[in-house]
C-alpha cells in the first residue's frame, strides 16, 4: 500500500491558493500533499530584444528550490555563480509547457514571467510548478483583459501536470519523495484540459520499459490531471 | 498620521510562526506587517575548511529575495550569476549578528546555516530577518539539546532587530516601504533581549543627523525591540 | 516528399566511421545525412567524489556545437563563460541514455567521460550523440577488457536514438533540419536495441497532439533505430 | 600604553598627497599611519543608464586591496572572479558616503568615480579611503569648476571617516592592525566637516556594548575626525 | 633522427582540406602530420561596437580544443565557466595575424571570425591554426567579392606560420609532441608569402638562447613557411 | 626627435625603489620615466597541487593596473568578473620570465608569487614589470637564504626587459606611449644579464617586418638591458 493509503490511481490533496503574496498580478501558493511552491506571474509590457516590434507577446519561467525545501541543504544557487543542469532543464520545461497554453499573437508587446520557487519539496515539484503556474497565469491575463489591456482572453485552455511512474511492478500516480527515490521509471506528463498532450517525459531510472508500460503510465497520468484540473477550476472560482 | 495609525513608537504587527517547512532543524515565518521572510536553520556535523580541528562551531546566514516579492520583480540572482552587494551585506549583517548570541566553543564540530528567503517585502526585510533567523536558531539548538549531541545550551542571549528612521522631521520605528523610500536617516539596530547592542547601522539617506538625533533613533529602537523579544519568546513558548 | 525523397518511414544515411581520432580509448564520427558529431569515450581510473569507496563506476557526458556548426554563428559557450539551457538539458539527456546502458557496479573505479562535438548541425545532433556514444562507449569497453581492467563486460545492450515529429499531419522518422523547425510535434527517443524504452521526450511545438499520434509516432522511432542499431554493429564489426 | 606612545584620543599620523598620479582628475595618496591607500577620482561627462535625462550627475566608489598589501598575500579577486562581500560592502559604503556631500542635481550629466585602491594595510583601510577620496573628489570638483564645466561648486561640506572601538575596557581612535584584532567593539563613523553624521556602523566583535559606550566612542570619533578635516583641508590649500 | 625520418628542416605532411563543412563561408581542415583543425571563416554584415561608423572591417579569431584532442582529457573551458590563460594567448596571436593581412578600409563594415577548433593535437596547433585560417580567410573573402559584396579584394597577402625549436642541440622545424615536450627553446613565427615578418615569439624552456640561435632559427621557419605556402596555394587553386 | 630629447638608444630615467610597501617578503617600485609599477614577491612554504611531493618549487606571477593608471578610466577586472587575455597573457610572460631565471629544484616546497600592479601607465608596463619584479624576487630569495630556508641561492641570473619598436623608419628603445601608439613593429624582449634571450616577442602592428629590422631591434634592445641591469644591480646594492 502506498503511504497515506492511497489508491495507484490517486493524487494527493492538491490545493491552490490564489493571492498567496500580494504584489505579483498572479500569486498561487501549489500543494501537492506536502510538496509545495510559490507560483508568481509578473506581467511587463515589453518584450525580449528578439520580438521587438514583431507585435506579439512572450511568456517565460524560472524555477529555484529554497536551500532548505529538502531533506538536506542544498548550496544556493546564487551564491554558486549559476543555475545547475537540473534547474534549468526544469525551468525550460515550464516556459514551454505556459507558452503552449496561449496564443503569443494575442498579447502584443505583454511578456509574462512565471516564477516557481519551492519552499518545501515531496517530489513531483516541477509537475506541481506547471499546474500552479497555470492558475497564476490565468490571473494575471484575466487581470489585463478586465484592465483592457487586452482585448481578447488569449489562453486557448488551461493545462496540468503530474509525475507517474513504476515503483517495483506497480505503475503509481503523483510520485511522492519515497516512491519517486524507488522508481524504476519516471514520466512527467503534461497535458490541456481536453487531455491532449503537451509534453511527455518519461526516463528509464533502473531497466528499460516496454510501450505498453508507457501506455499504462499515459492512462495513469490522464486521470490523475483530470482530478487536478478540477482543483483548478474551483480555485479560479473563487 | 502613519499608514495604519500606528504612533511613532510602534511596530507592526509581529507574528512568528515555527515549524513553517518541515525539513528544517528550525523553520520560521515571521511577519513584520506585510514584510514576510522564511528563515530555516540548518544543522550539519561538520565545520568549514579553516575551522577545522579548531574544536568550534560556526554559524552562518544566507539572504534572497524571491524575485516578485518587490513591488516590480527583480532579476533572480541565481540567473544573473552572482549575488549582489545589497545581498552580500545583508547576510553578512545577519551571519554577524546571529553569531554574535551563541558560544561557538560550546557547539565544537556543529555547523548552522541561517537561511532567510523573503516571500514579501514591505520594508525592514534585515530586521525581520534577523528577528526570525534568532527564533530559526534557538528551535535548532534546543532541538541538538534534546538529542544530547549538545552538553549544554551555546544560547548566551536572544537577540531581535528593527529599522528606525526620520521621515519629514520624525523619527519613527519599524518603517514600511513607503516610510522607508521617503527616510532622511534610516538606521537598522540589533539588540540583544536585555537591551545591549550588537550592530547599529546608521546612514544619511538625504541630509546629515546630529548626535542628538541618534540617540532619539537609538531610544525608538529600544522600545521596538523590546515588543518583537516579547513575540519571539511567546512564539517559543508555544 | 521529403528532402532526398525519403518515405516518412525512412532515416537519413547513417554512417559510424571509428577510431575517427587517435587519442581517444573510442572516437567515432557519427553521421545522421548533414548532421555530424565526434563522438569520444575518454576513460579515467578514478570515479567522482560522491562515489568514492562505493566499488562502482561512473559514466557521464558532455554535449558542444562548434561555433559555425550551424546556419550562423552561434557564441561559442566557453567564451561567453556558461553552457546554456539547451546544451546542459542534452548532455545530461546523453549521460542518462548512456548510463543506462552498462552495469556501473560491474566497472568498480573506472569512470567514462562522452564527449559529443558537433562539427556539422542538420537536425537530430542529440539522437545522433547519443547513437555515436554508444559506439564509442562499446570501443572503451572493449578496450578495457581486452587489457584485463575490467572482468567482465559491463555493457547491457546498445542503445540508438533517432529524432520522429509530425510535419503538417504527416508523421516523419528522422527530422532534419528543415523539416523540424516546420513540425507541429517534436520527439526524441532512445530505445535498446531490442525496442524497449529508455527515454522518451515528446513536447507539442504547435498544436497539443493525441495519444493515438503518440503512438504513431513512437512506431516510427523503433522502425528508424532498428536501422540505426543495423549501423552501429556493423560499425562494431569492422 | 598604545604602539607608538598613542593617546587613546589620538589619531596616527595623517597625511594627503596630492597628485599623486598623472592621469586622474583628482589623486591622492592617503596615509593613516601604515595604511596607505591611493585614491582618484576619475570624471565621465556621461551618466548611468538608470539616470539618463534626469538632469543630475552621479558619485560612485570602487575599493579594493592589492593582494600583498596585508601580512599575508591575499587571493587576488579578478583572477577569483569575483569581488568578495567584505570588499561590496566597503565600496558600497565609499560611495554613499561621498555621494552625501554633494548636491547631485548641481552636476547635472557628469559622473565621478573613486577608486580606492589600498598598497598597504594596517587596520582602518575604509575610514582612510573615504577621508582621501573626500579630497580627490574635492580636486575633481574643482577642475570642472576651473573649465567651466560645472557653473556652481556642488560640494555640500568636506567629510572625513575614523573608526574607533574598545579594546579591553579602553576606548581608543582610530585603531591600527594590532587593536583592531584585538576589540571587543568596532565602528567606524563618517562624519562631516561641522560634525554632524554621515554613517554609523558599530559591530559588537566581542561582548554587547551599551547605550553609554556608544556615545563614549561618538566623542571619540568626532575629536579624530576634527584633525583629519583640519589635514583634509591644509593639503587642499598647498 | 627526428620520428617518421624527418630531416629538421622538413615539415610535417601538411594538407589543407577546403568546404571542409557545409554552412561556413570558409571552412578548412588543416593538417599538420597529426594535428587537426577544423578553421571556419564567418562573415557577417556588421561590425562591433567600438568599430561603428568608422567604415571599416573587423576581423578576429577564437581558439579551442576538443577535450579529447589531446592524450589525456582535457576539461572543457564552457564547463568550467571560462577560457584558460593559454586559449586567450593563443586566439589573440591567431586574430592579430589575420588582421595584418587584410586592409581593414577596404571592407566597410564586414565582420569576419575564424573559428580554429583543434579535433586532434600533436604540438603546433597554433602554426597549423593560422595557416588554415588564412585558407578560410581567403575563401570567404572571395566568396564576398563574388558577390559583389567588396568591391576589390582587401586581401593583401598570404601568412602561413610554422613553430621551430631547439631540441638538445639541434634546430628543428615543425615540432611534434614529444619534439616540442624536449625543446629547450619553443618559437612561433608567422610570415607573409613573400617572408616578411608578421609575429616572432620565442621563449627560452630551459636555457636562455643567443641571437645566433634566434637566426638559426628563423632561417629553418623561413623554408617551413615557403613549403606551407606552396601547400595553401595548390588548395586555393583546386 | 624623441620626447625628453631621448637618443632612439636611450630608454628613459630608471628607477628601482626597494622596501616600497612593508609586509612583503620583496617590494618594489619600478619607474620607466612615468610608468610606474609596484612588484611584490610574496614566499609561501607550500607548492600548488601539482608540484606536491615533487620536491621543488614554484614561481608564478600576477599583473593587473589599477583602472586609473591609464589616460581614461578602464573597468575594474574584479568587478567585471574575470580578467581580460591582454592580462592574461602579460602575467603568463612575467611568470615564465622569472621561472627562468630560478633553479626551481633549488628551491623545494618554496612558491614565489610576483604581484606586478601597474599604478601609472606611459607604455612598457610588461617589461617594467618583469625587470622590477627581478629585483624582488631578488630580495626575496635573499631573504629565505639569510634565514636558513634555503641552503644555496637558486637564482641563476638577473634578467631585465625592454620593449623596442619602429616608429616611422626610426628603431626605437624603451618606446613611452606615445611612441608606441604610433609604431609600425612592436617588441619586447628579455634577456639575462648575460645578455641571452629568455623571451622574444616582435608583432608588426603596421607593415611586416624584414629579418634585418628585427637584428637591428634585438641590437636596440640589449643595449637598453644593459642599462636597465645596472640600475638594479645598484639598487641591491643599497
Amino acid at each position: 500500500m502506498r503511504p497515506n493509503d492511497r489508491t495507484p490511481q490517486q493524487t494527493r490533496p492538491i490545493k491552490f491558493t490564489r493571492n498567496f503574496t500580494c504584489h505579483a498580478e498572479g500569486s498561487v501558493l501549489v500543494e501537492f500533499g506536502d510538496t509545495k511552491v510559490i507560483c508568481t506571474a509578473s506581467v511587463e509590457e515589453s518584450v525580449p530584444r528578439f520580438l521587438k516590434g514583431k507585435g506579439q507577446g512572450w511568456v517565460t519561467a524560472e524555477y529555484s528550490m529554497l536551500p532548505r525545501a529538502t531533506h538536506t541543504r542544498g548550496g544556493r544557487e546564487a551564491a554558486r555563480g549559476k543555475q545547475g543542469g537540473r534547474t534549468l532543464e526544469i525551468q525550460r520545461l515550464i516556459a514551454r509547457a505556459l507558452r503552449a497554453c496561449v496564443d503569443l499573437n494575442a498579447m502584443p508587446d505583454i511578456s509574462i514571467t512565471l516564477d516557481c520557487d519551492v519552499i518545501q519539496a515531496d517530489g513531483g515539484t516541477r509537475t506541481a510548478s506547471i499546474s500552479g503556474a497555470c492558475v497564476a497565469l490565468a490571473d494575471a491575463i484575466n487581470g489585463l483583459v478586465a484592465q483592457g489591456k487586452l482585448k481578447k482572453n488569449p489562453m486557448k485552455f488551461m493545462i496540468a501536470a503530474v509525475s507517474v511512474g513504476i515503483v517495483g511492478e506497480d505503475p503509481l500516480c503523483d510520485l511522492e519523495y519515497v516512491e519517486d527515490s524507488a522508481a524504476e521509471t519516471d514520466m512527467n506528463v503534461v497535458l490541456t484540459e481536453h487531455g491532449d498532450i503537451i509534453e511527455v517525459q518519461g526516463t528509464a531510472e533502473g531497466e528499460p520499459f516496454s510501450f505498453a508500460q508507457l501506455d499504462q503510465l499515459l492512462e495513469l497520468a490522464k486521470g490523475g490531471i483530470d482530478a487536478i484540473v478540477v482543483e483548478q477550476k474551483k480555485a479560479l472560482e473563487d
